[in-house]
């Protein structure tokens, strides 16, 4: 997260907006709502989720991988490799 | 929802606790943490939200689909629909 | 699948033509097509895979679950047990 | 996918193998075999088609990715705003 600070309020936004999701459908199960409504309300705060993890996926390759290669640095490989693990992991949750 | 009541009391504490897992995504962003650690909470969080919406669904074909079939009910086809609707919008996020 | 022989023959083109997909893909590979288009493919045929097991999931409750249901077989809860667990392993892969 | 050739002969195995997988799904419809079976089986083609895809992700930002970067290239920020893309249709998928 270093050095994105551009969009860091932006970030905490969302972050703020998908706790109040969450803390929505808890409101929703303890007032017996329809569970499949329970359910799309899960599933839009999951993509809300992941939308989050995109982005600062991308800032993370623009950034911190970026900076890595051109300063050839010898953690680039490791880097790439941290990065695509948390790509695997994101794709298979 | 209507007559979980046996496990209302734990899907409310695992949504208390996906919550609390929500803010602390918001609280690593705001202290710069590091981005692959934040992606990682980041799945663990979209993991959790889905293993309460697959626990739900279960609920809701044995409860509120199966129920309706029982009853004969002119609605079991459209329950059914709505269930698998549901489905491909927790495997598509 | 028993009795499912209305859509069968839908099902069986679906899966011929994302069995020719993968075939593009081990073609693009071979040819040292761009990466990225390999990914779009790869997608594609993901997504492909995933609406024929949403259909099929989509007719299994309605027949075989709903069949066990109605007739009050003892099975009937084993069957949506297996139901919810196919749809766990569809929601994480 | 240019210039991977140290793994190319693996990855053709890996897709000649779901080629397979997705033949054997075609069969098992075919012959009316369970349904959840088929489930099952459509989840392990899935799996593996997306752990190819991670793979050819990981090789690209490593080669095509990383070159750009080191070459300082006008097209980095493109070359890693399209690989981001990438992910986020894996992700969604």
């Amino acid at each position: 997260m270093r050095g994105y600070t551009d969009d860091k309020e932006a970030y905490l936004k969302r972050l703020r907006r998908i706790e109040g999701q969450v803390r929505g459908l808890h409101r929703m199960v303890e007032n017996d709502e329809y569970c499949i409504d329970v359910l799309t309300q899960i599933s839009a705060a999951t993509k809300a989720l992941q939308a989050v993890a995109i982005g600062l996926l991308d800032e993370h390759l623009k950034h911190c991988v970026a900076s890595a290669i051109t300063d050839g640095a010898e953690s680039a490989p490791d880097k790439i490799r941290e990065a695509t693990d948390a790509i695997a992991r994101l794709v298979r949750s």
